[in-house]
């Protein structure tokens, strides 16, 4: 397989966005990407977009053919393919956009991942996000998403992998991160006690543990690494990507402390990349609860069952320790629209490897890392890049 | 890229399958398949799943994590990617299999493709199939599915391309071959009259003119070529595939008679598959209206325009036909799982190259090609496949 390299990025602002709609903000992201590639819309051999429900959040299928065809694209055909994964949609589709350059079927592929969630009711975007949970044997029987993370924290708790306080400090860094990035949904600095004292969500999780609901889009641009340098001065290399799932309910499972599909895709992407976590230099994770932050990092090996907890506590995971986390602000602070997520994470670590991260750059960085996950650790896609 | 053979196949009855769940289907063809390639679950190291809108018809979204969990597989964490292009789901899903395999990426790839639509009333599902259209300039303008095929019929007829009772003839044909056809919707021939005298839909087309709503699962298993003959004695090869886009709305395009994508799509795979039309022996195309298989017939090259509702008349697309087409039933006979059709297609194609169609076999059957649409030619993908 060919060795593949990200030459453009582009994200829109994150937040309640009641002015823009899905194809525009679908089309703004790829728009800055491809500028940011120096590509004309002519180059562009194939798209993959991710999504989770543009059926249910604006009633609309067939968004690969929407924006490829909003895209200005239509004209040329382009392919385009609609990937879905629930939360790990947009990671998905940056996987099969990356295995479309290595196999050599395709030379420029964009990739983008969109989701317009505000313009539903609050009752109806809950509805369409416990449907990544296991509709029959869990949301039905009363279980939310919220609620499923809460047992997760509530058993983690019980174990002694970590405080209450380890968990809310989790939303705090992510939201100093947040402050230093102007696309962030959220920009101001918040204190533990905010979060404890926030309202209460499901218990022990209150709001501020919780990610918002998001509109926003992403987008990179793909080709070949040797061909990269012929539309720009810096691109970023793939190094590794892995996937794995898991069952769709959380009570199957016999640990809930730990989603093995992390642990599984971690090592397929470490091995694809050969390297180690000690390679990496920043990560960011799924952290649509601060309770999922923790497990990524020890399922990802950074820290040892029981210590990611204290080490967030103690500074070790912001912007200046010694393995910064979601330096974007996570899903927590940047915001989480569904299907951009994932992207939205792929454009933090090229901007940051690039050195392009301005207040949030995290120095010398050489390689990155993403973990994206869909339902409560049932699906789970790793990329690892690398500076050139 | 490695060549790729299709060694296993796996097709649920298609119809109202109201003591059937989704998961029960998907899990029966999947089974099938995994059987039929002599597999054992352990061997499987990837899945792709198309589907159209699991996440209206029955509120479950992520389904690619619930078929792999449900066909047993999360204790082995295979990486599983549900797929949705409407109703190209299938084959864009199949697609996406073959190029996991070609690229090296995966060896053994299960492709699935599974709707459940009667769970929900008539009205529901026709706002589910009109979201594959446009739903912010046509859906919600009046435009059904159905009436933008009824444009495309029209105008077909008024340019003299092919008469009602010519349309209509597809129908029939497709009944006849629906009728040898035991896993159809449909086992019945009927004549012309039938479909000339059925209730009207959006003149001209009346209800046997329109593809059924319909619940079933179809799957194959995928391998390198090279690797084939270590689990099946008739693999079947993967000659090319090829995927186009086209605007969404119907009412961009230059002429409606023909849908560009189809004709980009059959190009590609037939420049990678180094064949013409001419090579071809039978064909399944997307006649989710039967005004939709002339229009595909003519793009895909086995007529000059205005010449396949004339062949169809005259018998030349039936099973003992110089170009058989659909003699699985097609949509309209065999049924219309949206997300199961483009992946049906293929395991009516590999029985046939396998000389396992029984009565409905084309003798001598070397290669074949099936056609899948999305919307009203907004996706297009084309499928190649050769005995060995």
């Amino acid at each position: 397989m060919r060795d593949v390299a990200v030459i453009g990025i582009g994200v829109t602002q994150f937040g309640e966005l009641w002015d823009h709609s899905f194809r525009q903000v679908g089309i703004q992201a790829g728009l800055e990407a491809v500028y940011d590639a120096n590509l004309s819309g002519s180059e562009i051999d194939a798209m993959y977009i991710g999504n989770m429900s543009s059926g249910r959040f604006i009633d609309q299928h067939h968004i690969g053919a929407l924006i490829a065809d909003y895209s200005g694209l239509a004209s040329h055909n382009v392919p385009s393919t609609r990937i879905e994964a629930a939360g790990a949609s947009g990671s998905l589709a940056f996987r099969q956009g990356v295995m479309a350059v290595a196999s050599g079927m395709h030379d420029v592929v964009v990739v983008g991942g969109a989701e317009k969630m505000t313009d539903v009711s609050d009752e109806a975007s809950n509805f369409i996000l416990n449907s990544a949970a296991d509709q029959q044997w869990e949301s039905m029987m009363g279980a939310t998403f919220a609620s499923l993370h809460a047992m997760i924290a509530r058993r983690f708790i019980h174990e002694g992998y970590a405080t209450r306080e380890q968990i809310a400090s989790v939303a705090v860094k992510n939201h100093l991160h947040g402050a230093l990035n102007p696309k962030a949904q959220f920009q101001r600095p918040i204190k533990l006690d905010t979060v404890l004292r926030s309202p209460m969500v499901a218990d022990p999780l209150t709001m501020f543990d919780c990610s918002p609901i998001s509109d926003g889009a992403a987008a990179v641009v793909l080709c070949p690494l040797d061909k990269a340098y012929e539309y720009t001065d810096n691109p970023v290399k793939v190094l590794g990507t892995g996937q794995a799932s898991d069952t769709l309910a959380l009570y199957q499972r016999g640990d809930i402390c730990s989603f093995n599909a992390t642990k599984v895709a971690t090592r397929m992407a470490l091995e694809i990349a050969d390297l180690t976590v000690k390679d990496v230099d920043l990560v960011e994770v799924h952290d649509d609860y601060t309770i999922s932050e923790l497990l990524a990092l020890e399922d990802m090996g950074f820290f040892a069952r029981g210590e990611a907890g204290k080490a967030v506590e103690s500074g070790e995971t912001e912007l200046t320790g010694s393995i910064p986390v979601n330096t974007s602000g996570g899903l927590k602070a940047r915001g989480n629209p569904i299907g951009a997520t994932g992207v939205a994470q792929i454009v933090e670590l090229v901007a940051q490897l690039r050195g392009d991260a301005d207040k949030r750059q995290v120095k010398g960085a050489q390689v990155g890392m993403a973990q994206s996950i869909g339902g409560t650790g049932s699906t789970a896609v790793i990329s690892i890049l690398g500076a050139i």
